[in-house]
């Protein structure tokens, strides 16, 4: 619906504005991919969840009956394509295969739907926008810095006031891991400290105990738990405790840097959030992971994102390291739709109907409107002859604010009687003074 | 990529403000249509090119082995969902789905890609934008005139000035096969006498002849080869030839009355060309038929539309008039392409680079970019420390095309040289003169 679409265009076009000023480029990919493409890059429940395309033709000549009774081995003879199921995996396609035409660091932004076919809810579409920027070919943190800088500007730019960007680096979570004797076990830590939030240190330390976790991992969680502090403070605390975990102290050295260039780009940090327990997924970011949610409702992360170094490793091409975010453009309407941050004026865009009487003041009207969409003013003539009442309930169902009315008065003396909708304020004025308050 | 990408939305921003001066609101619907909205729409040919999207989890579980030899049965059992095919479809059937919460007259544009699946070539794409505007609700003839002002307003918006907008009007055509005496035959007839650009009227004569026209009919054709002078001589003369015909007349009179609009509307109608041969899509045109044609290049058309009385009665619901007119932005790129039209500004969004020496001019660099992107600039620093020679080099492949070098004099002075990469030119500023300079 038109009401929602300029919502909508409101959202992304801030959100585009502030992708060209840090000099990301647009790019689009087809909406059809390769299935084999997709197969396998979001584990066994994505490949459930990606839409096939059927073949054209007699797409089922080559089709044995005993192939009916097992669809996972039917499907790729029987679709060889399938919809993108996010921007990610076809951006790593994109660079790989135009790596000799690309000026790295490549900095793209992406704005584009993705299908995924869940079970409909709120907040989780089958058909969804993902609104991504990422840069390739650089492992300098001033990425990571002005990601912030971005997230900062987009939800400030939005009035969303109450957010938290949330930040975290997977090498802390791999040094906390062997710290605890337990390397490679980060996703079953973090979904237990997760947890942290909603219950208790005993609930946490119970569930990582039945995965596992044996009493002296789970003794040396104890000063993990006492953190506390400024940010500052948390780093100092966590640096004595890995000590003696090198990739551990990395982590921590990066999350510091990428705060101080954060600084010097101007943001205060204010909004940020340094959370060792946020993990979300860690099968392929290797440093900084970034998450935000929205205060006041309960609606999931609005956007998300991280470093990753072995994107394009998939398909080929090794030692491209990256760092992405992406803006949840759904999700963020609802939060602003549930928040009340839409402005009155967001709901069209025609400024002016002309309304009139007869065949007479019909022609008077196209003349007017032929002056004042000259003047670059989005104005309607209602383009029917009808009564009065008919083409002001246009006027009030479309939102549209201002109406004048051409009769036998204004056609013969030149002045229009302009009315404000929304204010009931009524001004007499010429094409020229009309144009002039229009357009101000 | 993004040299196409800036093309492209400098286009489609041009169209979509076009549309916005004319009242259009903005509306999109899902890729996914169930496909029996869109099958029986398109003809036999069309409903093969439509993209089956296969049932999720267990599609093949009722599928019996007889059924793999017959596709067209077995598709609508595995495949209930389909890629649209056109914009106009779905909009007839959003149109009917919420006709309550509508505003009629509605008025509408909507932007998205549609998918076919054709043999890829030149101007004909698997996945391409449609870009379509459509008044329902109305039969005014104003919206016949608003169409022609939006098209001339669009391609001289776009800086193309050699077109042609061909209109015809379907109650003419229809007119005319009856006093052939050749009624419900406009399509052959239409398809025969559009050859008469290339080929001699002997062979249209031949061609219709052999699809069954007689004699009769074939000599009565005679004063209709014969039309010649401007617009208004050809319609009086045909006024004169289809005098008993009152549909044609009617449609010929509908002519006049839009062509008068238009003027009324600022047009000086000198693009347009009034061509009675003129059929596109004739299935489901009622009246004003519309085509566009780019001069200097050989790419079809690059708009089209009409105006359609039945369009949601697909859908059930009777009685909406309508009419749409959709730009083939895919197409009006090649053109722009081919004739050079665009812009060497509409390459990149960045206007600065900003480079640097070391650690520490890097570090005044981010202050600088600070302030500048404060402002509204959009800029990059280039992230690495890397040698002078890679950070120029990436300013050009990237077309940005201003940069500034940040060394030990510039930090200590806060003057910088500010350099125009295409010029070559170099001028000495402080942030605020870079700033403005940037800005203007």
């Amino acid at each position: 619906m038109p009401e929602v679409m300029y919502r909508r265009n409101y959202i992304t076009d801030q959100i585009k504005k502030i992708f060209s000023k840090f000099g990301f480029a647009p790019i689009e990919t087809p909406a059809m991919e390769k299935l084999s493409v997709l197969t396998g890059k979001y584990g066994e429940e994505g490949d459930q969840l990606i839409f096939k395309i059927l073949n054209s033709g007699n797409f089922a000549d080559k089709v044995t009956p005993d192939l009916l009774a097992d669809h996972k081995k039917l499907t790729p003879l029987i679709a060889e394509k399938a919809l993108r199921y996010d921007l990610t995996v076809p951006f790593a396609r994109f660079v790989v295969m135009n790596r000799n035409e690309l000026t790295f660091p490549f900095r793209r932004y992406q704005i584009q739907p993705v299908w995924r076919g869940d079970n409909p809810q709120k907040g989780r579409y089958r058909e969804f926008y993902q609104c991504d920027a990422d840069i390739v070919g650089t492992d300098s943190l001033l990425c990571e810095a002005e990601i912030i800088l971005m997230l900062e500007e987009a939800f400030s730019s939005l009035n969303i006031k109450d957010y938290t960007v949330k930040i975290n680096n997977r090498k802390i979570l791999t040094g906390i891991s062997k710290y605890l004797g337990q390397e490679g076990r980060e996703t079953d830590l973090c979904i237990a400290l997760d947890k942290l939030d909603k219950t208790s240190k005993e609930v946490v330390l119970a569930e990582l105990k039945q995965k596992g976790f044996g009493t002296d991992s789970l003794n040396k969680l104890n000063p993990l738990f006492a953190l506390q502090g400024s940010i500052e403070e948390k780093l100092k605390q966590l640096k004595e405790i890995l000590s003696n975990e090198p990739e551990g102290i990395k982590g921590l050295e990066e999350v510091e840097e990428v705060f101080s260039l954060a600084k010097n780009l101007g943001s205060n940090l204010s909004h940020i959030d340094f959370d060792i327990t946020l993990a979300r997924g860690l099968s392929y970011y290797t440093g900084a992971i970034f998450e935000v949610k929205a205060g006041g409702v309960s609606i999931g992360s609005i956007s998300g994102g991280g470093r990753y170094d072995n994107l394009t490793g998939l398909f080929g091409l090794q030692g491209v390291s990256g760092i992405g975010i992406s803006f949840g453009i759904d999700r963020i309407y609802d939060v602003m739709n549930e928040l009340n941050l839409f402005q009155e004026t967001d709901n069209t865009s025609t400024k002016l109907l002309i309304a009139h009487f007869d065949q007479a003041t019909f022609s008077d009207a196209l003349k007017l409107i032929t002056f004042l969409r000259q003047k670059g003013i989005n104005a309607e003539v209602y383009p029917d002859q009808a009564k009065l009442k008919k083409q002001m309930t246009y006027a009030n169902s479309k939102k549209i604010p201002f109406v004048i009315i051409v009769g036998p008065e204004e056609m013969e003396t030149g002045i229009y009687t302009l009315k404000n909708m929304l204010t009931g304020d009524q001004d007499k004025l010429n094409r020229d003074q009309i144009s002039h308050k229009l357009k101000t």
